[in-house]
């Protein structure tokens, strides 16, 4: 039931793993019961929340497979965090800390020490059914995992070409772009599927008001260097407090580099010396073109870069070969 | 198994009816055997793309039964047109004009001529799991019907107070504000909970970038009376192109009435003589009061106002006491 799996051939993709974790909670806010099933379809009213008005938050995390054989977690209270935010903003109920930690020790199909992880997706669903816009009245939190490769692979993959977007926006100032909303991801998936089209790898979008300012990726954050400043735009509402931008401010911050989050000019993107992007999905990547208008820069590739020696103090951190001093993994067997 | 009916006091809830109609799509992007089927849970791959990114589009429409027995229908060609736009925005497939009218002969529970109407709820729904954001390998498109009494009832629900949001936004304008996306309601959740917990009926949205200019409420478009010349946002991409808006506007014309489509300040509709909203759910609800920052206006209720003009000439077409010249109704039996 079950694939066998090709560690050294795993993308970043769904294989169906045995199990997953799910629990209801329905007008008292409690979320109750929650259990660990063989993963399979769930079952929704065609009149359920999420399903007709988007009420829908997701997480993402990875589960390691350290060389000693422990399994460790990166900064899961982070996440945790950000989806009691989000929910808050989504006017949905949220899981405890306590309950969402007791549900990230899944079993199954981590990858061997260096082949990847394992991908955890939280989800609180409004799945109750409503007709008019309101609350649904149930609720469904949910987690379901499947291993992934090592998202850098060399040659094409190693680097984005980004494109940035000035017809379509991501997020607007009182919108939902600071959490992790299933509303921030459908409508981006045109101006995605153009930016492929037109041979990029992923998107960058500008602030919504003046288009000037550079905001995201549509699912990771992005930095800019400069006469070895660095920057990133800040997380003011419109932009995801990603856990791994938080992570790598710190590092490099530990590396003694003067961090700076402010809005930052898509001319100084234009005129940096480096940008990378970071998320749970794509750790920390390099940036090797940006296209605006019609005007394309390129990056140096291989050279000794930042993004580089950051996410090597990140991934020492996580396989253990650098001391964990800021207690950021959470060892979960 | 469905509940008996006193259709002297049905609201705008659901209230399961014996069928839907279901139709899935894989790849090659064609809709094919579609059936009515018992209404039931439909099942969902934890990660479907509608669940973890929000790939949904939906549409609202009414079935009326009239005095003679006849069914019918509003415009539903407006309902499958829009749907093909906002299908195409989220990346999703389509069924034909064909396709989905022969999916709306729904032959259950439509409440008795005068005591409501049938609401139809067609959706599209990305319903093939994904893990990286692209789109859905699998479509559904669904239709669930709910029988629902007048909207307008004496009373509280007769009025809309309305509180002009400052803080939220509804649409930017590289957004998905000029379509059915399920993306546009879920965020639409706390500013409409903290509106009715201030007693308010409904919000209604400013443009997101000067916060000056008046769209759209949740879920209806707005109409403001000046001198009795008509006026209402235009719908270039942030504000819903709705069906019963444009439908409005050709009756006000063909009573003599001057309608503009153009920007109107907040400013504006504080001193206009009347507003009122329409939408599929509301048809066509005055409003009697609008609240902004700490000023709150109040309208005079109880006029001979243009809204109510406007709405009998649209309930006479539907109930057939005044001739459908322009071919807006489809018989449905």
């Amino acid at each position: 039931m079950v694939p066998k799996i090709d560690w050294n051939n795993v993308g970043f993709d769904i294989k169906r793993t045995d199990y997953m974790y799910m629990m209801k909670c329905t007008n008292d806010h409690e979320f109750r019961q929650g259990q660990i099933k063989p993963y399979a379809n769930i079952e929704l009213d065609p009149a359920a929340g999420v399903l007709n008005y988007g009420q829908g938050l997701l997480e993402g995390m990875k589960a390691y497979r350290r060389e000693d054989g422990k399994i460790v977690l990166f900064r899961p209270d982070q996440n945790a965090l950000r989806l009691k935010v989000g929910a808050e903003r989504m006017c949905m109920p949220c899981p405890s800390l306590l309950e969402y930690n007791s549900t990230c020790e899944c079993p199954t199909l981590i990858p061997p020490a260096g082949k990847g992880s394992l991908y955890l997706r939280p989800l609180i669903l409004g799945t109750g059914p409503i007709l008019g816009l309101t609350q649904a009245p149930e609720y469904t939190f949910l987690i379901y995992t499947t291993p992934v490769g090592n998202f850098l692979k060399e040659g094409v993959n190693s680097y984005f070409n980004l494109y940035i977007e000035e017809e379509y926006d991501r997020a607007s100032r009182g919108g939902t772009g600071g959490i992790k909303s299933i509303t921030n991801y459908g409508p981006a998936l045109r101006p995605l599927m153009k930016a492929r089209g037109n041979g990029f790898s992923e998107v960058l979008y500008l602030d919504s008001v003046s288009r000037k300012y550079v905001e995201e990726v549509s699912s990771c954050n992005i930095f800019v260097v400069k006469d070895n400043v660095i920057s990133t735009p800040p997380t003011n509402g419109t932009v995801l407090p990603g856990v791994t931008r938080k992570s790598i401010i710190e590092i490099a911050r530990d590396h003694g580099y003067q961090v700076e989050e402010r809005l930052i000019e898509v001319k100084e993107l234009l005129e940096a010396d480096e940008a990378f992007c970071t998320g749970t999905a794509v750790v920390v990547v390099p940036v090797s073109s940006i296209t605006y208008q019609d005007k394309r820069v390129e990056f140096q590739k291989d050279i000794d870069s930042v993004s580089k020696k950051l996410l090597a103090t990140y991934v020492a951190i996580i396989n253990g070969h650098t001391e964990d001093e800021k207690g950021w993994i959470s060892v979960i067997n």
